[in-house]
């Protein structure tokens, strides 16, 4: 299987465009549910014949659904590890759909892409089906998942208890089954160094925060996720709207760390900023890391007004494309650490001379 | 007075133009002669009166030369402090000069700078002829010199003394009164680690090293001073060759260092390179250090071929432009460390765009 990537609309991604509200603070918002099949031992535990079967169920009941009845089904367990790994770059699949080292044990493991959602087959779950919004948009996305979700319940016997709600793989998903998350970004408290308070105040709110890559992964770039961290004993609504009543406090301690940045510090926050697109202009060689720390200073500089010319889309493109798997798959063979460090810099540069105008 | 330098051709500084052998290297070829009028005391402990009537002698000569008649007089005792630094900058007067605290009580002190040759008078000796010529060129900088110096010999009563040869003020410039040096650039003897061999190799020839800026200056930039250590005992021609051939060995030292940073440390140089060039063009504060040391990269990207459309005469401007003293000029008042730093990095951004043809 190859994966055509042309087939999907902005690479399944639709939050990219940084069109939705304060999306220069905000990536993206992201509702998330995990679902099962009543009659078939939950994914890890299910033989391939067995996997094979709910991915056919699934595949038939999504393809009369309106968010994806014209979605792409990628069957994972025949792409490769690179080709793996540049969904979970686009946050498609989990890192463990990605890390798969023996693709045929796990069998019946896909993904359908729509234009508005997506939905993993034979992850941790049955069913993962999750809507991404772009900026600060925690109700659509939570609008759209849910219709989705009621949807394929008509058509799929969804594993159900009445004490618990919605049974998972994972005790810590049982109950609504819900992830919400947003991705922001927040140089601006990190620069203020209140992010330690901020942070704080997340968990106490029964929230929890992790970076790009959700679980596991580290801050990068002053990107966090911010998500719920219980799945039970609320409704779907009340962890939304308590999720985006926390968040809009954190854009506007973002906003206000920003200007007192723009007051007290500004020839040197200018500075640094400007540095940061300097680099990214010219450099030959740009780690992993370093393009995203980079990157996110580029983008404080955008949203402080202070680059002109240059849109958040495009940054949002540059953050997701100048990872090695794309890379390796721009170039279309296996990259060593050094080589696409390299060809990091030559897709940066280029992206950024076009914008510029100068290629 | 006012200091006006638009009378200059290239600002007094004929070096700077980077037409001369090997001017990616070595940026300027420098002959100074030491005189002294007899009849006079050294200008340290001559009265008011006498530097004046040695000024005005001098002054006669000069406009009966080839290389000075057309020469602008400029009474170093008349000018700001900062009018004086920027002649300091420029190397049209010494250091000693440019720190005056006191110019009244240095009445007489002057320099005359015509488009070949400049004469300080009334410094450290009554006169300090100089020639400067662009690139790797000793030869015609002593020619020049001689003639100069032939020329006022003939109008003027220099003090000389059958056994010791000219006399000076000081009697490290006894005999010949010569300093011949030249100013190169060896980053790649830096790089690779070599410089501090070269360096003890040039003072077991008889040779010293100095800063930019001549004595007591540091090392910046990777920028090196080298010069005859020693006035007495040799003949002029002696002098100029031996050190044109000792320079000659150091070039080819440079030139193959850069070679070898090109084969073994090919896109990590690159990189480096490019990624001061990225700074140049886009920092908001620039130091006058750092300044000097990312040109110094600069620099050598242009002399290795990595950057095109950058000419060596932009940067020896840019070398010298972007000093404290010329931004001061060039904004019409005194600058704090900060302003300057600013007006620094907006000057260099400036020349930068154009020479990318981007303003």
């Amino acid at each position: 299987m190859t994966l055509d990537l042309s087939l999907l609309p902005d690479g399944g991604m639709p939050w990219i465009t940084a069109s939705g509200p304060h999306a220069d603070i905000v990536l993206s918002s992201r509702v998330r549910l995990a679902r099962n099949l009543s009659g078939f031992p939950f994914s890890p535990r299910a033989g391939d014949a067995e996997r094979l079967r709910v991915l056919h169920q699934v595949r038939e009941a999504a393809a009369d659904t309106a968010l994806l009845s014209r979605a792409i089904l990628l069957r994972v367990d025949e792409l490769t590890t690179g080709e793996r790994h540049l969904l979970h770059e686009r946050h498609l699949v989990s890192r463990e759909l990605a890390e798969l080292d023996a693709p045929t044990a796990r069998s019946g493991s896909a993904v359908l892409v729509g234009d508005e959602a997506a939905l993993m087959v034979n992850e941790e779950d049955h069913l993962r089906l999750q809507v991404f919004r772009s900026g600060f948009d925690i109700a659509g996305a939570w609008e759209r998942a849910a219709q989705l979700e009621r949807e394929l319940g008509e058509r799929l016997p969804l594993a159900y208890h009445h004490e618990f709600g919605f049974l998972t793989s994972c005790p810590t998903n049982v109950g609504t089954g819900l992830r919400a998350s947003v991705l922001v970004h927040l140089p601006g408290l990190v620069l203020t160094q209140e992010i330690g308070k901020v942070l704080t105040g997340l968990q106490q709110m029964g929230l929890t925060y992790r970076g790009l890559y959700g679980e596991g992964s580290e801050v990068v770039g002053n990107f966090f996720q911010i998500s719920n961290q219980t799945t039970l004993g609320r409704t779907e609504d009340e962890l939304c709207d308590h999720l985006a009543r926390v968040v809009a406090h954190v854009i506007s301690r973002e906003s206000e760390a920003r200007r007192v940045l723009s007051r007290d510090a500004g020839y040197i926050i200018e500075d640094k900023l400007w540095r940061a697109y300097g680099t990214l202009r010219y450099a030959r060689s740009l780690g992993a890391d370093e393009a995203m720390n980079l990157l996110s200073g580029v983008r404080l500089a955008v949203g402080m007004y202070l680059i002109g010319g240059l849109s958040v889309y495009t940054l949002n493109k540059l953050l997701v494309f100048s990872q090695a798997a794309h890379l390796s798959l721009a170039e279309g063979r296996p990259l060593t650490e050094i080589e696409a460090n390299l060809a990091r810099a030559r897709y940066v540069r280029g992206v950024l001379a076009v914008e510029a105008g100068e290629a």
